[in-house]
């Protein structure tokens, strides 16, 4: 049996409600989510056993992170406490024309100031089959980079697959360090990569390109390239979006195994409940029909991006769309009718 | 002047907000509904006088839905008290690709476990002209389903113009008995029916069919069958229905008369504000048009449709559309402007 | 540096929640505006220094606005205290073919019941560079307009740029005077007015029109006569708006200066979060714009028409939108993505 | 069987939540409200026949108020439209040492307007026994006073009891008469009153008094010399509030009927949920224990106490106290157990 | 190390906001619980390993129960899925003179229809230490009394530790059986009992009793009989509650150990947030004290009656103290400072 | 005219809605407050002209704490941008035996991480008279006990009256030095100090006391000898608290000239709606007496505690209490009327 294992940060999540602006709100909702939880709990709903590792800041609000932890189904048996706060973001949820803004507070995060070999990896990987990471790990701080590198090479040693979502979000490399300093190092083991072309030539330190995801034999040597440069990189995927406006999305899906492109049709997504944890969904997605239907790359990226197409539809980080619904989409029907 | 007597079951809905999901509420939204009761509502909003008539457990959640017809208008005079429970259901309103999900929790209602002779129909009818029932009372237990053939046949007997909204849900024959064994004898007695073909010859045990309802003759052909197995029934219609997402659907409708086809105009709904309860808001616009203009067909379908579309911009399970709103739409105004 | 004035009358507006229609609400959401309050917001927020001029109750009603303008740093020195009541609108949201529904209970305010005089306008304009009304003032009551017209003229005589915002409500005109007896006098000191031509022509008594808005050769002889009946008339313009639904707008604008015709692409805008006050945001990127950018007219129309559609998307009557965003808007992204 | 009439006005009251102050609330919590209406809504409580006669806007906000007096159960069927306006009150909730705070903003409502002749009280009171008035109607217009007097002497020439809350409160005695010059052609007739011996003797235009409530020799003399002013009077109570903090009351209430005093023990009334209509409920109480045990006046007064007490523990402006609750306070049980 | 396992119902519990009566409610809180999970909630609280064992229905809202499971962090390993619906109980929150409402709708629950033999209790309770039930599973139905009296037998044969809370409800026992004729086998094997004396006398078919609480030496012998007649029994408990209104509860305890009779002061508990649990909480304390601190009877019974005060300020069913907060009133100050 | 300078941190306050504890919130009500800001809330409502001097983050979530500034008639023209972030502070609002918790999450705020000489005092303070300052801006960081030292020595220089609340906790004072490095050179400068006499003296670094507040004589040498290690100090005070549980504070103050002890009244508070900021309360109402009032010390110390003990009832950081109300109590009517 399949047991996954996702390590980053977790953080408080305040939105605004009813599309209201930071100035107006008097009260905000509050979730708990992050890149490589999210990625957890899509697993969990689908059934895969999924562990979370973390470090909370010993106080109320990180036994408020371990409590949804908990609640998800997600294994929290070695997430550890220390630090001095958790992370939080601020959300206003946009509409039409005007796009939701984040306001990021997370420095200084009991993750992001954990010390070097505050997990011991080799026992959270026993039994594991499966790691995944992701690139905002590597951007939050050198202490995060660092035991990132361990638990991904430990991971390598033990012979679990790993796969790593690119997440570059240019604010958060502040730490002196550029992407192509760290992650080269890192990505070198990877079995699975979710990113942009271009964003995955940038980290890697290559030429700066602008690929035309339209352009299939391009994207076939584009890909080949980043097939490469990471030795043990086997699948290479990349989430297609196209933003009408704050409500509406369109959203397809590539992926490369080496040989072949396989390419999901484009979906509508109108209106958009919550934006944000959407790629995650995805990655989820991913993972899951990796692990399952690990022969069937055309229906492991149908069903990626109908996983992302839901999750636009449900509040908060992490997807909660069921594998039933997500089939749905998967063999066509996409018409959301009741049931009853 | 027009009295109309509706006879069924009144429910707690309990419903999410703002599209979360069931895992994620805190809290649900309470209203009260029900298929004929809905109806009922429609009417008296338009200046039809209505009576609702139903068993409640005597209990304060049972006070709760008499207030709630009493609020709205509809007479509760022969409301009768006894049994364990009001019926409840659950309410997940879906957007985009994700459907509405509806748990029904009816089972052991009050007007489930009704004994036959519960009501003093002859009284009750005193004075009305039309009675209404739907196949769901039909469906929920045989003591509703007898109680509710007494009905039908009183009403029959002291001359009312009976109308069925046909409401098949599979979930909802639970008793050991099929439609085709209950439904022929109480529709025999019916003036008016709403329901797809389909369905209407399923519950009479008619031969399966998959009519095209774009099919002017074939419909007609359809529709002159129903009339030959209800030896009462003068008009037959059917709401049609195109669902592109949870958020957006598309509505038209259909009467026959016997002789000829009425068809409205298929409309555009979006966003959908919510989607219980729409076919019952065509129910009450159907009647209510039968009632105040019994020669024109052609409006009646219009204006049931319209009162349809407009009920999916209604929170809850009746529709609060004014006659203004609706006769606005059937004149072709459906721009939605400010009144100011 | 510029200043701007603006008078006229902020109200309580209490609007239903979620979409609930009056009949459902057990509670209000209560915001603060009015039609020359919201300019004055407008510029604030695009940092132009803006001061609103009124007269409060003297009660904890009246205090809630004085916070509210406080609040948006715009300048309440000169705002005033006596009279009986803050005017209220309740409001309705609509969705799709619902239009939102607008109740007022404005009679009798502070701002209506003013006596002649009640302010020291020289005083007030001292340092002022622009001084902006709107039709509503002049539509409440009679000394409301008596007091707005001693406003005009002061500020005539001090040598501020006069603008109006037409904004014809045929519901306020109760007091006694068609508009045609009373703005012709008022406009002739104006510098800039938006409105629509037909409206403008009505209050001006000038013949009944029915504008092509897709006719430049006409609108060009519409317009020029608008001009010639108000002496110091320099610029013209008028929102375009064409309503799909409650929920999806499309918004345009065409500005006159006596010689050019401008005009802006019309934009889509959907969903539609809050309809009221998207007129004033227009009136507000107006102002803005003819003050910043005096001699970029072209700009000046895309800028009012990107700020009124973005208003569509923010809760409450006045314009929260940055000049980050509305530049975006101008530059041709609409595209609503995520900031982050 | 008895039949009750209550003539008066019903308010929309707007109150903050949470103790919040009425320049912190971004919403208001809406009810609806009024002095007699309260005593309709506790008699159909308590399972008399009660009707409220009164007139609304006709408007949505008229609209709200029906559906409330339908829903607890009070005959509408007399209720008249016009007007311009539903009266409004803001209410701010008080704790501890604060007190709540009412904004009346109820001038020029629909029944302060009301034009002379515009009820048939020959045909409301067809079959009633009982009417039921209070001193606000007196005081909040000419109009007002002039309709409830040819009510009371309708009332009275058909023989029904009638009653008065004198209900004195100086801010709505603003159009020119004082209480003296009024109110003792109104009281004349009644049968009931319940006040404060100094409101009483206030209105009557007797001399100011500053009675003892503990000294009951004095009390008689004091009550006595009511009855004497008051040909028809045969029930004078008064109900006795000590305030010790907003949130702490104690209540008690004496009664006189010509003969003999009864008083009701003092209750401890803590926390105060809802300060407002405890008097009307005490008045509710009053009428409905007349009416069913005529000969126990000491049942009678406890019972109103009881009635006063629980109304402070329920959110807004009528009781919702059952005969049960109350009956269980009478009978000496007050200690809140769970019912379960 | 101690592992405990509780057996029983976890219902959703469905309360009204504000202290507002069910008939004023448009929301309800949700939350999840019920006697036997709530002792497991506190437990885990607490530190000690707690798991819960019941059967769920296979939907959506029982999927909402076992999120709550987990996220207190109870152990949900043998939960199983079966039968139609998860009980429900609605909740009306009294204040002062007004108690407390509970309506029950949790009749056919997925628990009350269990077939008897759905457990492997064997192997439920290996490597546990502590088997906990009550009363209400005895009461809600034959088969749950029947499974549960099977669990208690394994627990017994396999040498755990057994304790109940008697509970009783009579409304509760509806399925034919008196408590005389089920509770005696299921008490016989108890180590551990909390409830009323009468309470007990009566479940065990003993005389009638109406003990006096302050009269110790009475307390030894009555403690002593009912020690008599369970052979196992070691320590039996009461809660004292004097109940001056319902935000004012008065609470104590009493322990017995077969020598001597252990009590705690009686504290003042005022306000009280949330009356229901408050027993469980007693419970939870008392089998926490007896694991950890097995020779320390005084502070047994005084940490059950600090663990009870506080769950009274806390909303939901189950205690959410902490140990600290628990012993600092055990310690003597119950002063409720601020923690900053 | 008195103007009154306040410098010190505002953040963000997150609080849980209804008692409930920090791992059942969804949601957080959203406030802004600081003690120093507090202050100045305090002195604008009371008429008396207040600037708030603070640094804050150039984001979104520091507009809305500039925007609460506003609202509040505290002057914000010396407000500077800058650093990363707004302090945030989390609060569970306790009840009865349970006391509020506060979780602190301020390291690195904006005016945590000033840079030295950010401000021009010099400019700040013309025409001002009085400046106020508190012992946390001396405990949050070195760089601001630094600034807050130049702002003391400055307006020593210009003139103005200093006045600092001690404000001494723990847990702020992580920097590296002890309040006993720091503070004796920022009080020596002080003409009015509040705070505990031992808090004093630790701060003083003069030997530890216990204080007994009701020994008169002792009391005038503990504060003589406060008075003769600040050379300026003219009038120290302290405010008496006796918490008898979360929800019921007694509150009462001393205040000391250097020659006579005055004592107000210990007065009850209950229920308290929020702990938070009373001290500040208390703080703002000796600033403002000790403006209008100097000669009246009694009163003074009066005006303290009844502002003190309304605060409670107040939700939020800052006092909204008003004069006329704090006033009032100072009259001795504590019964919290009604207002209407």
């Amino acid at each position: 049996m399949n047991k996954v294992v996702t390590f980053g940060e977790i953080m408080l999540r305040l939105s605004t409600e009813r599309h209201l602006r930071f100035g107006q709100s008097q009260r905000f909702n509050a979730t708990y989510g992050g890149g490589e939880f999210n990625v957890a709990v899509s697993l969990a709903n689908y059934g895969v056993a999924a562990e979370f590792v973390t470090r909370l800041p010993d106080n109320e609000i990180g036994q408020c992170a371990l409590k949804e932890i908990r609640k998800m189904n997600v294994d929290s048996q070695n997430v550890i406490f220390g630090g001095d706060r958790l992370g939080i973001y601020f959300l206003e949820t946009g509409a039409g024309n005007r796009g939701s803004n984040v306001v990021y507070d997370r420095a200084n995060s009991a993750i992001a100031t954990i010390e070097k070999g505050a997990f011991n990896w080799e026992k959270i990987f026993e039994g594991k089959t499966w790691f995944h990471w992701s690139g905002i790990t590597a951007a939050i701080s050198e202490n995060a980079a660092a035991e990132c590198l361990i638990a991904i090479q430990t991971a390598h040693r033990l012979g679990l697959t790993i796969s790593c979502d690119l997440n570059y979000r240019s604010k958060l490399w502040k730490y002196g360090k550029q992407p192509k300093e760290v992650m080269p190092e890192m990505l070198q083991y990877c079995n699975v990569i979710l990113g942009d072309i271009d964003t995955a030539y940038f980290m890697l330190g290559l030429e700066k390109v602008d690929p035309d995801y339209t352009n299939e034999a391009l994207l076939h040597d584009y890909y080949s390239k980043l097939l490469n440069h990471c030795p043990d990189l086997k699948i290479a995927a990349t989430t297609l979006r196209y933003s009408v406006s704050a409500s509406h999305q369109r959203i397809g899906g590539i992926l490369f195994d080496g040989n072949k492109i396989y390419k999901a049709v484009v979906k509508e997504v109108t209106p958009v409940v919550d934006r944000v944890g959407t790629g995650d969904a995805f990655m989820g997605g991913l993972v899951y029909s990796l692990i399952v239907t690990p022969n069937d790359l055309q229906r492991t990226v149908d069903f990626a991006v109908a996983a992302c197409c839901l999750k636009h539809t449900i509040v908060g980080d992490y997807n909660l769309a069921t594998l039933e619904e997500i089939e749905n989409i998967v063999n066509g029907d996409a018409s959301g009718k009741v049931s009853r």
